[in-house]
């Protein structure tokens, strides 16, 4: 805790970018996909998706031909770049611009059907949320129909590019407190609540029609393996037509949530359960007892249950 | 999964705008609020709230009605093609203008009760934190402030204006993981610790001196029926100076929880109590036993409980 | 519920400001630091720690010198007002100018430490979650990297500057879900996943290698008691390589959890327990019962358990 003076300890922090890190980590850095420059693009991918979503003039439905073929243009420009960089080639060779280019003919080729499939998430909240008075305002005010659509987008470039889909996630994320992994296969139809806390691991494997509440997390049995577990099918499959409610943890790549399945709250669930069941623990009864004195009721809030 | 080139896909991008989201999507977007606009005027009020609050200079206190007046007027002359767009009616009729002007009269009537309310919020944050220094730090860094703060301004617009006062909540909901719907009815002293993943539903009613943590939620029971309960009471009542610890979802219209009772952490709580009840589950055991071998224990650690 | 005319309603808004609040209100808003200009600050303490991870050009390596100093030069001139604003004197005296000097040589002199540390979170992460690709991964997309490392910048400040490493902290937990008091003491090696509601309160103790999934809190004991806790230690202490699972709560300033133990999800935890312990409820089986006409199912699906 010496107070080095400054030039002393900027010297210091300037030898640890070499050290830590490992000797390739500047040269890393150099080339790193720009975080800005993803998350801005995902602000233009979804106002691809809902037109007017971000507020933008929409003056006439005339000027939106020329209005779209300009923001693909422009997407196309800025992402190239970071698609190079994410390979770790920049400024890139003229193989890694084509390899970028033929991502990019890929991606923006499977955009209408994402549209289409996201007009189903639309359709899946309006249906299943009493509190939602119209379509627009899933598309202005539902959090997760930006986690889905940036996870559907995301999805296209799963295993193709590394690095940006997982920003493209992690943006959502930090938005809407929902973690959907870019690797996940999720049916059309797919309604989340809420959303906070939600997790869905890499290799979970999500139906049509599903709908899950705020928190519920699809995750990883035997964490402890850490890196030797890479690849492997290690999150639950969730069949059609299931229904999730809030807290609820599945855990394992071998569990299956059979098709119409209901799963109660805070459930914890570790092995699959057949079609058509009803999930939910034992009747669990609490205890409701009289706060005694003022004293007694403080002493005992203490730990709740000790 | 074919390789269109890019005009096909962006064709069949335009064409599916007129498809998915029915005959009506594009005249609908044409005339959304502009969510930035409205985020906009959040950050806005929130500095009308707590003068000082953003950072911006507060030169002289002298010059603060000055700095008031020009606020307000300011948030009018934005607010009011919103409030025009979010009645479908943009370029908007006399009519509709004068609707708006009449909302918004309204609105900025009842801004100084608002925030004699939110200093009673400030208040219960300061009595019930340990970790609070100042009134000051409860402004600067209590994410729960924002949330409320919002949610009480929403709450002026709720069922006289559609899509603003969600686009408000949700602005929230995204900086600080509290989702407090506009339809809400909350009393005074309202504090909420932490906050992440907190959700107070449409019909809820709390009262005043309520004290929450990270992760209560107040939600509907049978969400299987959808929009057929929309209007219904369907979110709990908590009465004033309950107090209910991180976790626990209450769920239910009819379900009422009686003054001054508590509620421990992960609750799910489905039924009234009475007044003055200390709520918990019956006493639940953890096993702790020895880890054995490395092996042994990364065996049993895999699914924790099997 | 009057309609005021609008200038009404400014004068008692205006009045507010000097009523609610108290009398000191205005004059400490006067002086409170700008969240903007510390949330801009954290923004490029996070480039500092990591080059390129913004996407700010990092044209040549050999320009890191140059850059490092300047970037550190212009965090020091826009922080040290802040610092003096912090301390409720604005125009500062001399003797507040040279504390915050003194303040930020000690923070400067300290970031190769910091630094160093944050390597140490990342081998974590890297070692422990099969779903990193790469370290590049871990820096642009892990929000609990982001968390990490502004807590542990935020830690230098706490107890010498006020209300500043809580803004820091809140600028972290906004983004990520997470929320680190920044007088949590925390070691090496750090890791959390996934990461939305994880809450570590301001007296916690953290070993090193520890390992935390999202929705996992450490909280105070006894909140009812309010202020008379303040100073005291209230929150747990971990100790070197415990592993805790998903929504699991860790209660009370007395309560240690023993080296190398593994806690399981959902557990609700208030007292110690030894090193190499396996912690988790007892068997608690759940009921999966077959649904039986589609009206007993919705019925029996409401609360799930009545």
């Amino acid at each position: 805790m010496t107070n080095k003076n400054g030039s002393d300890a900027i010297n210091e922090l300037l030898a640890t970018y070499g050290e830590t890190g490992g000797i390739n980590y500047l040269d890393a850095a150099a080339t790193l996909p720009s975080r800005k420059t993803i998350e801005d693009a995902c602000a233009d991918l979804m106002s691809l998706m809902f037109p007017g979503f971000r507020g933008e003039a929409l003056a006439d439905s005339e000027d939106l031909p020329d209005i779209t073929k300009s923001k693909i243009r422009n997407l196309r420009i800025r992402l190239k770049p970071e698609i190079c960089k994410s390979f770790g080639d920049f400024p890139a060779s003229d193989e890694t611009k084509k390899k970028a280019d033929e991502i990019l003919d890929f991606f923006v080729s499977q955009l209408p059907e994402v549209r289409k499939l996201l007009w189903t998430d639309i359709d899946a909240a309006y249906e299943g949320d009493p509190a939602a008075t119209s379509y627009e305002e899933i598309i202005l005010a539902y959090p997760a129909l930006e986690a889905i659509a940036i996870y559907r987008m995301a999805h296209l470039l799963y295993n193709k590019v590394p690095l940006i889909p997982r920003i493209m996630t992690e943006w959502a994320h930090s938005r809407t407190g929902i973690d959907i992994h870019p690797g996940a296969a999720i049916g059309s139809h797919f309604f989340i609540d809420h959303g906070t806390g939600v997790v869905v691991g890499e290799t979970t494997t999500i139906g049509s029609h599903v709908k899950i509440y705020q928190g519920v997390s699809f995750i990883a049995r035997s964490l402890a393996a850490g890196q030797a577990l890479r690849g492997k099918k290690r999150h639950p499959t969730i069949e059609d037509g299931v229904r999730i409610y809030a807290g609820t943890t599945v855990m394992g790549g071998d569990t299956v949530i059979g098709r119409n399945s209901t799963i109660g709250a805070n459930v914890f669930l570790t092995k699959s359960v057949p079609p058509n069941s009803l999930v939910y623990y034992e009747e669990k009864e609490v205890a409701v007892i009289p706060k005694r004195s003022k004293e007694a009721a403080s002493a005992s809030e203490d730990g709740v249950r000790k």
